[in-house]
């Protein structure tokens, strides 16, 4: 069967199913940089997929409503096709990544208590931007309520994963967020829950996410770090791991 | 008489006057894009410092201290010695500059209303990047008190400075301020301000300003413009110009 391809990024293309329903496919490329580094890791994108789904029935679980229909178990998510907002949110509950390159002083990993919210305006080629909350509001994104309804979503997606990692003896450091309305209005969790959009740490300190790929640019590295997010979260992806 | 040179940035040199004062040197460098454009106009630093010393009066006389102690028309002023807070405030009554780069939904020139109030993290090497007030307070570069004195102040110095701008036909459309703390530990303002730290239009939408540096690279240009902003305001630059 053929769908029409609607969208290809870095890690995903997105296919029309139908009128409602999109597929989001996983790709096996990795990148960092912002894209200056690239990559293609055979399974990556199974591996991503698996855990996305996992993680969006975690929020489901949690009341949050998310983008995905069904899953069948490889590198592809039917979801629910969506008007997205063009925001990325990111929570940070320990202090790392480009929060200590905006603010030194900051002490790396320091506990964020409450977690710390940031948005930034999607567009590559400005390399998505920290913006305001007053930047979304002047400049007409979303309402005062609609930017509450992210903020609150956001804050219950990441106190959700939390408490699972925290759950299997991980240390979930920050995660990006992506949301759309859907058909009825509502703003819904979207785009994907994975070592690409999160980092998370085991009892060593080890990250099993895609900074393992920007500090060794080493693919069978960032693989395992994937895999082994997977088998901490009780999936079972020996198996279908190339698939 | 030879005083001590304590810093030397992109435009000033601060020198050691006593245990208490400072002296502030504007040089004629002028340098755009981060730093990659670097020139010499000759009169630039005398017009910086003129326009400084009577904005910083303008300020004065709203019932905010700053860190002026004495001008003696030359190109340096004296300064209270402070204990700066490493932020740069920048208020913005216009949309324009890196606000349409990191939200490009913003109309160029659309007023901001009420102005528009952001922090930047003041490190060079770093290109000064916007934080967010949670950074200041969470990573306690201020209090919580000290920051709403500083936004306060800012919005009153901006207030202040856009009144007397349009009193004289201009439009303030940003401006750059930084803080320190005096000796009995009250806040002022500080740095500087001037062409190279405010962006300024005339009835014909003309920047009294860097920005025309920014665009032309031609220092004949800049130095119009800086005269025209000194003229604009009542001052009589043209004896001293180049002193």
């Amino acid at each position: 069967m053929f769908y029409k391809l609607i969208y290809e990024g870095k890690s995903k293309r997105i296919y029309v199913k139908n009128a409602d329903e999109l597929l989001m496919e996983f790709k096996d490329e990795v990148t960092a940089g912002d894209g200056a580094i690239k990559a293609s890791a055979s399974g990556k994108g199974y591996l991503c997929a698996v855990v996305s789904a996992h993680l969006f029935k975690v929020v489901e679980d949690a009341g949050v409503k998310t983008h995905l229909i069904e899953y069948d178990g490889s590198r592809t998510l039917t979801v629910k096709k969506l008007k997205m907002v063009p925001i990325e949110v990111i929570v940070r509950n320990f202090s790392y990544g480009s929060l200590l390159k905006r603010m030194p002083l900051y002490r790396e990993l320091e506990p964020l208590v409450p977690p710390l919210v940031e948005f930034h305006y999607k567009d590559d080629s400005l390399h998505d931007p920290l913006i305001l909350s007053e930047d979304i509001l002047r400049a007409g994104v979303l309402s005062v309520r609609d930017l509450s309804r992210v903020t609150e979503l956001s804050i219950l997606v990441n106190h959700a994963l939390s408490r699972y990692f925290k759950s299997v003896g991980l240390k979930l450091v920050d995660i990006k967020l992506e949301f759309g309305y859907d058909q009825t209005g509502d703003l819904v969790l979207a785009d994907e829950i994975s070592g690409d959009t999160l980092r998370a740490l085991d009892e060593q300190g080890r990250h099993l996410d895609k900074e393992v790929f920007r500090k060794t640019k080493n693919i069978d590295v960032l693989l395992k770090a994937y895999r082994d997010l997977a088998l901490r979260l009780g999936l079972n992806v020996e198996a279908g791991s190339t698939a």
